[in-house]
C-alpha cells in the first residue's frame, strides 16, 4: 500500500451546502494547494442547499462535481416529505427520522472513489459528534472504521478529514471567523424543512442558531422565526 | 448495538446480473426464508447485465429494486467505452482499467442501507478473491471491514456473506449444480464488452469459459468465439 509521503497536496471535500460543510472548505482551502469539491443530489427535501453549495463553490473558487445518487427506495424524512422530522422513530426505533441508512458510507465512499480517479488521497467531510444529533455514521468510530475499508478498497492510504469533528457548534463557528470566511456562511443553508428564509424551528436550525448566539456572531441568514432564547443579543 | 439473535430470516442480495450474483440469489434463496434483491445502474458498458439480472430476478419469484449511481465522473473502462480493457494501467498503476474506485463500497453502502430500512440485516454478494483479477475491494480483508464499518453505520450488528470468496469459477459452477439452479446460469451476463452472443475474449469471458470447462459442465450461453483451449468437450 502507498504511504502518506507520495500522497501530493491535494483534497476533496464534501460540500453539501450546509454550515458544516461549507466550514470544512474554507478549512481545505487554508490547508491543501490543491481544492475540488463533491456534492450529492439525492432528491433531499431540502435540496436548496444544492444552490448553496453551487454558490459557495464559486466563491471559493472551486471545482464541483455533481453525482446524482437515487436513495428514493430508502425511505427518511431526508427524501420524504411524507415523513415527519422527528428525533426518533428511524428504523422503527430510537434513531431520528431524518436518519438515511447507508447515506454517509456510500457517500464517503464515492467521495474517495472520484478522488483516486483523480489521484487525490485526501478526502474531508464535516461530520461531528459533539452535536451529536443521533446519527451513527457521523461519530469518529464511523470515520475511521470507513478510512480504513477505503484503504483497503482502493489499496492506497486514503485519509478522510473531520475537521469539526470535536467542535460544538459556537466553535465551529468561530473557526470560521479566525479562517476569516464567515460571508460564506451567508450562502449556507442549514434548515432541514429546506426553507429560505429558514424555519427556525427544526433541530437542524435550532442547532445552528444557538451556535451562532454561544459564539457571539449574527447569524446572516433570515429566518421566519426565531424563539427568543435562541436569538442572540448584539 | 443488536445482536444477531433478533436478526430475522430475510436477506438482499446484491444481483448484477452475471454469473457470480446469479449464484448467489440461488444460495440465498436456499438459505434464507424471504430474499429480495438490488440491482445497480451505473450506466455500465455491459449494461445488459440489468436485463440479465430483471430476468433471473423474475424466474427466482423474487422482489428487485433498481438504485441508479451516477459514476460518470470517475474514470475507468466498465463506463466509459472509449477507455480499453486492460489487466492493468487503473488508476495510473497496477489496477486493471475495469476497475471502478469506490464501486463496491458505494454499492454496499447502499444495499446494507435499502436492507436497514426493510428491517433486513443480511447482505450476500458475490465477490471472489479465488480468481483474483485485481479488484482490491473483491478480498476478504475489504468486505470485513466494510461489515464493521456498516455496523457501526447503522448502530447494528450488519452480515455481509460472501459464499463465492474463497471458490473457483469451476467450483461455482458446481455450487449451482449442487443448488439444481444451472438453468439460471442460461440467463446470466458476463462479458465485459456488453456483447450478447459474448465476446468469448475479454477477462471476463475466459474466466467464465474456463470456469465451466474446468467443472465439466456445458455452458449454455451463447459466444461469438471460443478459444479451442476454453472449449470444454463433451
Amino acid at each position: 500500500m502507498v504511504e502518506a509521503s507520495d500522497r501530493g497536496n491535494s483534497a476533496i471535500v464534501l460540500l453539501s451546502g450546509g454550515q458544516d460543510s461549507v466550514t470544512c472548505l474554507a478549512w481545505a482551502k487554508a490547508r491543501f494547494e490543491r481544492v475540488e469539491v463533491v456534492s450529492f443530489d439525492y432528491e433531499q427535501r431540502h435540496w436548496v442547499e444544492l444552490d448553496a453549495g453551487e454558490r459557495v463553490a464559486q466563491i471559493a473558487g472551486v471545482s464541483r462535481t455533481v453525482v446524482p445518487v437515487n436513495f428514493s427506495q430508502v425511505g427518511s424524512a431526508m427524501n420524504d416529505a411524507s415523513v415527519p422530522v422527528a428525533l426518533s422513530g428511524g428504523l422503527g426505533g430510537s434513531l431520528p427520522t431524518t436518519f438515511l441508512p447507508g447515506r454517509n458510507a456510500a457517500f464517503l465512499s464515492i467521495a474517495c472513489g472520484l478522488a483516486a480517479s483523480r489521484g487525490i488521497w485526501d478526502v474531508v467531510t464535516g461530520v461531528c459528534q459533539t452535536d451529536y444529533s443521533g446519527y451513527p455514521d457521523c461519530r469518529e468510530a464511523f470515520v475511521r472504521s470507513m478510512q480504513k475499508t477505503m484503504s483497503l478498497a482502493l489499496d492506497r492510504e486514503v485519509r478522510i478529514h473531520t475537521p469539526l469533528m470535536d467542535l460544538t457548534k459556537a466553535q465551529t463557528v468561530l473557526l470560521m471567523k479566525d479562517l476569516g470566511k464567515l460571508d460564506w456562511l451567508k450562502h449556507s443553508h442549514t434548515c432541514y424543512e429546506g426553507k429560505r428564509p429558514a424555519c427556525g424551528k427544526c433541530s437542524a436550525c435550532v442547532l445552528r442558531l444557538r451556535g451562532f448566539s454561544e459564539a457571539g456572531i449574527p447569524d446572516l441568514i433570515e429566518y421566519e422565526v426565531v424563539s427568543s432564547k435562541d436569538q442572540p443579543e448584539f
